[in-house]
């Protein structure tokens, strides 16, 4: 299976991309988009025969301008501005320290493929399946299914998960800094409607055109009061979003082994306001009613900012401005989305500069 | 673990009990009451060694009174009656053509001693942990889930599931005649709140002080509309009582070895009246609301009885009858439930009968 017309591999990324060598074999038909986070002086090194646009922070400011503050400085959060640029139906992103795992027969595992797998074939967000996904080979809807509902609904997320070091915050780090996750589970599921789930950047799929304007990663990192909320902040954003517009969101399958916990100190002072602010920002997002006449990403995300404005700014003048580069960030999407779209008329706008 | 003063083993049968040999190992400790279903005259034979009690249709009939009405015949849903009589804390229940599977390393599966791990640590309802179980060993919540919920709730059922034969419905059945479960998905997993699912009877644990009175299989088989719905109808009834009072629902681990096939011809005379009404049975079980005062698992499930009556009715006949039968059931329950508490006055209500 491969989409490599309609798929683009985003990575961010402050170091030299040796990773991509042992992901060559499943990558290197795809195009990368590399967004490089910190120093924008520094040469990134990108493997050769990789395909690959990289964007530094002067290219960020260059093709944003003021919108530019919407995208996380020295925070992976940057990632986002790969899918604001991409052109192609689905995206993948991976961090730089995760690589290929193996299944428990030993053979190396097609992430990619996978979250393919899993993006083409509906979601069964309406009623639980015992059997996991009933899509996938071997596997069915059990008795007691309700026929009508067996046609599911689109997949709009794949969410991976990570052999090795689990995705735990900083206080479990430091509880528990030895544990690894060592169980391949082998199931794909989807993520019933109504349930929020904790979405992690570093191995994740998505259909861009069915959400990708609600995969915005938020203001983590450099001048921000917290950092490690990026994905969960989009996570949680899209799901609503899904939910309201009857999309399906997986997790499971694929695993990528993730090498180096991060340093749990430094975790902690990124997160330590995250942790408290997710115990109301956690049941905002289980109330929030988006009006039935938002019927597109764009209109729904507008709405959410607005609500995140109303109803969390009393926790923090932060979420004001998160709130505020919500609304920047749609622009931002139209603008680069929206110009493009005569391509006859006049021709691809040129977004991309090569660092090397 | 062995919990043989808390647990009881109930096994709906119309056959002698080989199937237990092969359970000896892990089920000899533990007091089985056996449900015998069909003609009461027939004798049943259970592998020496044993404890055991067993009820025919004549001891019901004796101990029930006018209430047997709700205990139903010619189907396994009679196994509810085991339920009632037994005066222990948990429960487990598991068809006789069910064997002990292997895991992926070759050894033997103790489905009863996975189902009391699941049942005496919490579940967690509120959000989807990524990883799965958080509270079994080597997992934990990760990132993103917020503090306030990771004290979960008690676990109120524990839904194991099948290796070889898959539960599926007729129809499946038929399209799909020799498809066979051979997926080990090493997890468990709590349903998350507000989401239904189908529950199978073959190979299920439940706290029977916690959702007894709730977990009444319905009538089916002999002189009724529909079988095989039985587990179904208690699964949504629990379900709906689980969210309202708080408890967790497991699925997943353990997995049994399920022999054989029953016949799609007969499932579908069974079924297919089931497979319309479960389009409007699902989506009533989904909106139900239960008052704020039901804070008992009889309360609510009383409640649900009017409800089915007022709302289900118009489908069928059947569903007045069938509320009726859910008082009765209760009626019953609170009969034999009450009778035996003040032990220390009465002596124990001699309820049971040896068959040899």
């Amino acid at each position: 299976m491969a989409l490599k017309d309609e798929l683009d591999i985003v990575i961010p990324t402050i170091r030299n991309l040796d990773f991509l060598e042992m992901w060559r074999p499943f990558f290197e038909p795809y195009h990368l988009i590399i967004v490089q986070d910190g120093d924008p002086s520094k040469i990134i090194n990108v493997p050769a025969g990789f395909d690959y646009e990289l964007y530094n922070r002067n290219d960020i400011n260059r093709i944003l301008g003021p919108k530019a503050s919407c995208i996380s400085f020295k925070d992976s959060a940057c990632r986002c501005f790969g899918y604001m640029v991409s052109k192609k139906k689905y995206i993948y992103t991976i961090d730089d320290d995760c690589f290929v795992a193996k299944d428990p027969s030993g053979k190396q595992i097609n992430a990619l493929e996978q979250h393919i797998k899993n993006l083409l074939s509906p979601s069964a967000p309406y009623f639980f399946n015992t059997l996991y996904d009933p899509y996938r080979e071997g596997a069915d809807f059990v008795r007691g299914y309700p026929f009508s509902l067996r046609e599911g609904a689109p997949t709009a997320i794949s969410h991976g998960l990570w052999l090795n070091i689990p995705d735990y915050d900083a206080p479990t780090q430091l509880v528990k800094p030895s544990e690894r996750n060592t169980r391949y589970v082998d199931a794909v599921m989807t993520i019933p409607k109504g349930t929020l789930f904790p979405m992690c950047g570093m191995n994740l799929g998505f259909n861009r055109e069915l959400i990708g304007p609600a995969m915005y990663f938020g203001l983590m990192g450099d001048g921000q009061p917290i950092g490690r909320y990026d994905d969960m902040w989009a996570g949680w954003c899209c799901k609503v979003i899904c939910d309201h517009l009857g999309f399906g969101v997986k997790t499971g399958l694929p695993y990528i082994w993730h090498s180096k916990a991060s340093n749990p100190f430094v975790n902690l002072k990124k997160e330590y306001k995250g942790i408290f602010w997710q115990e109301e920002i956690v049941p905002f997002f289980q109330q929030v009613v988006l009006p039935k006449e938002a019927i597109t990403v764009e209109s729904c995300y507008l709405e959410l900012a607005t609500q995140v404005r109303d109803k969390l700014s009393k926790i923090d003048p932060y979420f004001t401005k998160l709130a505020d580069a919500m609304e920047t960030w749609i622009e931002a999407w139209r603008e680069l989305n929206e110009k493009v779209k005569p391509i006859a008329e006049n021709g691809p706008v040129k977004l991309s500069s090569k660092a090397k």
